[in-house]
């Protein structure tokens, strides 16, 4: 695993509400979908996003605050699986299995000892520029 | 608030034990006390941080997994108080207000309508580079 973040993706009851929430605060989404929204971070990106729980493959009932997920974009589709393999070795839960995604990329889940989540994702939407940041 | 990301600090039970972790992972802390550890992630910093819900003024008791705050750190010290109070008017809930902590800088939270947490920061320590991106 490199040492990447490229983009962290929380877990909203409510995409409209959480985008004007940081539309107030000067974050514009570059994309929205009913489900999803992407805000460029200088380099990463902020997700809101209300399926969240369900694409992890955890639990989220009554949960608050939501979930959080850091996201770390690989460079080619397999690099998600020994990625992910690597964090099992190293002893963490994968939430879900590496698995090509409706969104026509490969992606996966581990949380690490303390139950935090991470995705591992190839994204061919999602290119990263040399210094392994993505740029929506 | 500008669009920027420059920190996510996980709240950890056990700091050797999360190092340990990332650490088989392949990403090495550059700095680590007994308390917190910090890891460089290209532009921003992954923090592992035993004591999150005190310094984030949250209840912590029986989550599973631990905390998560996203840092945005700001290139002058009352830039921090600016950034609390947009996002306070934008709705958020301050689980605690700008003050001048410990560590030298000044450090305030919020938690956005879902309750995910954002530490604003300023860290005489943690220079931006010109692009808003903190390397340790």
């Amino acid at each position: 695993m490199e040492a990447r973040l490229t983009a962290v993706t929380l877990g909203v009851a409510d995409v409209p509400r959480a985008v004007a929430f940081y539309g107030a605060l000067g974050l514009t989404p570059k994309m929205q979908m009913e489900d999803v929204a992407f805000l460029p971070l200088n380099g990463a990106v902020l997700c809101l996003y209300r399926d969240l729980a369900l694409d992890a493959g955890v639990e989220m009932e009554g949960r608050k605050p939501g979930l959080c997920a850091i996201a770390h974009n690989v460079r080619e589709r397999l690099d998600v699986d020994t990625v992910l393999e690597d964090a099992r070795a190293a002893g963490a839960a994968i939430t879900r299995e590496a698995h090509d995604a409706d969104w026509g990329g490969r992606s996966g889940y581990f949380a690490d000892p303390d139950g935090h989540l991470w995705e591992v994702a190839w994204n061919p939407g999602w290119p990263l520029d040399e210094a392994g940041r993505v740029h929506l």
